[in-house]
């Protein structure tokens, strides 16, 4: 148990075996499937089951603002966040169509956005109207990135009780990749030239004054990286937060988590400083195109199936991994075995 | 016009740039979605269709026997192929999985499997009953190589006229993985320590044992590779001439055409030595473990998308990668733009 009170629990290593097994009796060299079979693997170990069930999906879209986006780190005003959330509500972004595609609902959630927003769909739990700047003050207290993190691993388990067998981690923040490479950097070590990239899309001069930034965040701040709620209060987002609780929330339900890109693997990262056995739990979707997602995946130990040099987020990256996760229990669920494929010929 | 007599079309840059600009409005950052958008412009230049459309798919399977196996090349016997195709046939292999998740056809073609294979489905085009043992004789002559590829190109172009829309390449026959680096060590110039891999699961002892037969095959038949029905005869396989000429025929047609691993790959190269246009026709799926893979998308000049080890061949890969097609063509089609993002809150 660690201090959240989240439980998390190991994988169960029967099931892994069981389905260990049964994919090498398949009509197959064994483990010619690489990760595909790896996936099968590890969904046997978390869910207990063999073949593991995935039916029910959804990615979790988690909302805030950054009050070091009035720093002009960001190509996009602030105020966009609040639009795509309408957007992403009225289902036109880019991850409605793919989790559309993957057939997995869609959740979003106001976890600190400014401004109100109304829809009768709209997950409302907003801690705060956005973050501070944090070049000038913490982003938020502990108290409230403790919320934040609680909020989201109830998002998590109450989309659980509704029967939501995978979990997809997405965002909508303007600002947040900066809050991100500022995490990276603390729990890193690396300086702000290995961690900050472009985000939406910065030029070289925006991405000069974007490094400065992460710089000075760190540099006033120094958050001890051992302690994950002082790293999110100091220079973390909302929806930051709610995410790494959302992850921590499914893992203590024994459901898999597919994490998306730079955003949502850095509260993976946080998440796995509140305990590290949640990294068991996760799927590394894509590698993103922004500079230092690899160094996160590496630091997590997932290792990411898409190259699509994508760096949009909203779990744009974790839908369209969503069908590799049915591909895998499907070959678990379908083929023929090799007993099969030379027995029934022989007769 | 090659000496094929296969036209292949350029690609209509009036429909790329107008999907290119309908990518720029969209509710995201231009580029964003990396590949995705970048298929989404390619597909439109293959089709001449804005959207361009992709609804009806087919994996076509091409099965061969390779002489070359009765040298211990394989961990599996030659009767094998045989066995496999009865198990595509029956729907219970791998790539049936995979295409049946992606809602595409399976055609599976007999261009030289040893002995008789009775199916109502099996497309019977069979050359000759497997290869020569490439070691002591030409795999094959001249004029059975234009047979296969003509075979090839001539089922591809049926399958488009009963509809087909999008066509993955997928094969069957023991032994290709050697036959296929002995392509691409002809094509690439490079030693057998760089193109030849463990195939379905050689031990440290075999692949050294097939290392050596490659070099021995190359150096006994020097084909000349600027020709290549004389690489496709002297080291090549039934089923690869078949696949180099299903991708010439789909191009012919303005098809596009999502490549396997190795033993597509190298069909895709001896396809581009017939006609280069016919590149612009390709899309790579994923990155094959097998040892060469990485050097012949390079020499083709595409990027693979999914990164996960696989190497069971049967055209798995493309049928996995047909889902990110598809993806790419409803994000142009589904998503909201940009104009509206701002508008319709804006009221």
């Amino acid at each position: 148990m660690n201090d959240l009170e989240i439980t998390i629990p190991s994988l169960d290593q029967n099931a892994m075996a069981l389905t260990g097994e049964r994919l090498n009796h398949l009509a197959k060299p064994p483990g010619s499937l690489g990760v595909l079979e790896e996936i099968a693997v590890r969904l046997s170990g978390i869910t207990g089951k063999v073949p593991p069930s995935v039916r029910n999906k959804a990615i979790i879209i988690m909302a805030g603002d950054h009050g070091i986006a009035s720093e002009g780190v960001s190509s996009y005003p602030q105020s966009l966040t609040r639009l795509m959330v309408h957007t992403i509500l009225r289902g036109g972004a880019a991850v409605n169509v793919l989790a559309r595609q993957a057939g997995a609902r869609t959740l979003v959630v106001d976890i600190g956005v400014k401004g109100r927003i109304e829809h009768p769909e709209l997950l409302e739990r907003k801690i705060r109207e956005g973050t501070g700047n944090m070049l000038r003050e913490p982003a938020m207290t502990e108290e409230e990135a403790r919320r934040a993190v609680i909020a989201g691993c109830d998002i998590a388990c109450a989309a659980i009780d509704q029967g939501i067998e995978l979990i997809g981690t997405g965002e909508m923040g303007i600002g947040n990749t900066t809050a991100s490479s500022a995490i990276l950097s603390v729990l890193s070590g690396f300086p702000p030239e290995l961690v900050v990239g472009r985000g939406t899309g910065c030029d070289d001069r925006q991405l000069q004054h974007k490094r400065e930034i992460v710089r000075r965040v760190v540099q006033k701040h120094r958050p001890d990286p051992r302690n994950p709620l002082e790293v999110l209060a100091k220079v973390g987002g909302l929806e930051i937060a709610g995410l790494a609780g959302c992850i921590l929330g499914a893992a203590s339900r024994r459901v898999p988590v597919v994490i998306d890109g730079f955003i949502s693997t850095a509260a993976a990262l946080v998440a796995s400083r509140f305990d590290a056995r949640v990294k068991d739990y996760i799927f590394a979707s894509h590698l993103s195109e922004e500079t230092g997602h690899d160094i996160m995946l590496n630091m997590l130990g997932v290792r990411p199936v898409l190259h699509m040099r994508m760096r949009l987020g909203e779990g744009t990256g974790a839908a369209l991994a969503f069908g590799l996760i049915d591909a895998s229990i499907k070959i678990l669920q379908e083929m023929d075995t090799l007993d099969e494929v030379t027995g029934r010929d022989s007769l």
